[in-house]
């Protein structure tokens, strides 16, 4: 009998990785036979986590049939961000903190989503529910899918309870969270190694947004001029994808880590809708969306209402 | 500011009516303005058991706007079986235990189902997890909506998670579960005061199979002869249905709640799929359902598969 495979969404961070990890973890206690997996290569910020709590990456998949035909969806719901052949296996579980779309089940499910900063909240409050002892270098997994996703603490999808888990897990982990975390986030700031390609699908998803194909790719960067000073080179890219890949709509987010701004770079047929959506105006067809860095709460929530 | 509404599906069984009292009874206790609501009529099985534990009914609504913009649902997601506005109004809980299907947020929201055979079941949890002491009166209204979807414990659907938690609200509301419970049973499939109209639209629920429209309605009975002496009024009725809602299947079940099997009668074009996909034959326009009692885990699965 084929095991449970547990995963994330494609163009993985560091949530997605390590959720699929501690998830799986978690259903080992409690006799599963899960076993963490990965849709795409690991980001620099996600290596830096996995190197420091001394754990190798999961196996990389490109179907989940025929080995398995049952998986487990962490940090994600909506079939164009899951495996391949997502319609072809039995969905047993999903553990999330996005919206649900593009989501269905022939049978009832667990399905446990809450409206959090980030997958490992609400798998800390599972952990408490099954009565499993989080390990040291679990907690420190999860430790830093929280700062990810929070960006320390400052995107406003950060809730009360993020904090609060963030805090004891740091306590477990025995790391002081500003330090490490300030660290982790500069190694996945380090665009260095990065081409333009990579930086377009680093951290890309899709939407589907009433009638319009969308996708919105978010890089962090501690000078975001590192990325704007070759934005003629990666208009060009970005408009490629958007024929490639028949898009409505290219929307490339660079975030500044430290004074939690982005500039975006919005490229397709209904590009210009998406200024006027932000309040704000394109000019050398950049959009400054000021105290915005979350995609899910500020960016996918604003272009859904223009678009949707 | 408005309240928020709390509420199960469109022709709403006990599980539905109860877990919208209990719920907003439980977000009131922290903090939450909720009222619970219903989107019909009361079933004599409902009726029976919010008399035995001293309840109103709910207040029917026909839309949730204007007078609220945030809604719960209970016991339901597919928004064929919601409120008639659901677009309208942003979804900001669903505790349920079906399938996930046309179902959509813009936001993220917590979304919690599990695949147990009540949402009373879940509620009893969340109540645990909240420090919140469900009263007498309430574990009544919990007893009574784990004894009506499961049967008394006999459907397939009902869990051990179910049976614990039964066991428990008995005790909190003092009463003897398989007594109290085949009374309830007994007063819901008393149909001496139904029209065949009224038995149509009881317990209906419709589901998108695939591009097929599909209505599964369910009727308990202490002795189905009452209902299926009436066969040919009742397949006229049926085709009408399925003229008027331009159905391409109506799959109407009596269930015998003492012996726990089924017959249906299938009307509409795909009617001929039915049988074949239970591996029973149609005689006499019927198809006996041995075993069968639960919709979602017997019903629904077996005929999105054929129909999907």
């Amino acid at each position: 009998m084929s095991n449970v495979l547990v995963f994330g969404h494609k163009n993985p961070d560091t949530d997605t990785i390590t959720s699929a990890l501690v998830y799986a973890y978690l259903k080992q206690q409690i006799g599963v036979d899960a076993e963490a997996v990965r849709l795409g290569e690991l980001n620099n910020e996600t290596a830096y986590a996995l190197e420091k709590f001394g754990f190798d990456a999961p196996r990389l998949i490109e179907k989940a049939t025929p080995e398995a035909q049952q998986v487990i969806l962490v940090d994600h719901n909506e079939r164009q961000q899951s495996v391949a052949d997502i319609e072809e296996v039995q969905v047993l579980e999903v553990i999330d903190h996005h919206r649900i779309a593009n989501f269905e089940t022939a049978d009832p499910l667990y399905y446990r989503a809450e409206p959090v900063g980030c997958t490992a909240t609400i798998l800390n409050k599972i952990f408490k529910e099954k009565n499993v002892e989080v390990p040291a270098n679990y907690a420190g997994l999860m430790l830093s899918a929280i700062i990810s996703d929070t960006l320390l603490f400052k995107s406003p999808t950060c809730t009360e309870e993020d904090v609060q888990a963030a805090k004891e897990l740091a306590e477990k982990a025995n790391v002081n969270a500003e330090e490490y975390g300030l660290a982790m986030l500069k190694a996945g700031a380090d665009l260095s190694d990065k081409t333009l390609e990579d930086l377009l699908s680093l951290d890309a998803k899709e939407f589907a947004m009433g009638d319009h194909k969308v996708v919105i790719a978010q890089v962090n960067a501690v000078d975001i001029n590192d990325v704007l000073d070759r934005q003629e080179e990666l208009e060009k890219l970005l408009e490629k994808e958007v024929q490639d890949k028949e898009l409505d709509l290219f929307f490339f987010v660079v975030t500044d880590i430290l004074n939690n701004d982005s500039v975006a770079v919005p490229v397709g047929k209904v590009a210009d809708k998406a200024a006027p959506a932000f309040r704000s105006v394109l000019e050398n067809n950049r959009i400054v969306l000021k105290g915005v860095v979350s995609r899910k709460k500020q960016i996918v929530p604003t272009l859904t209402e223009v678009l949707g």
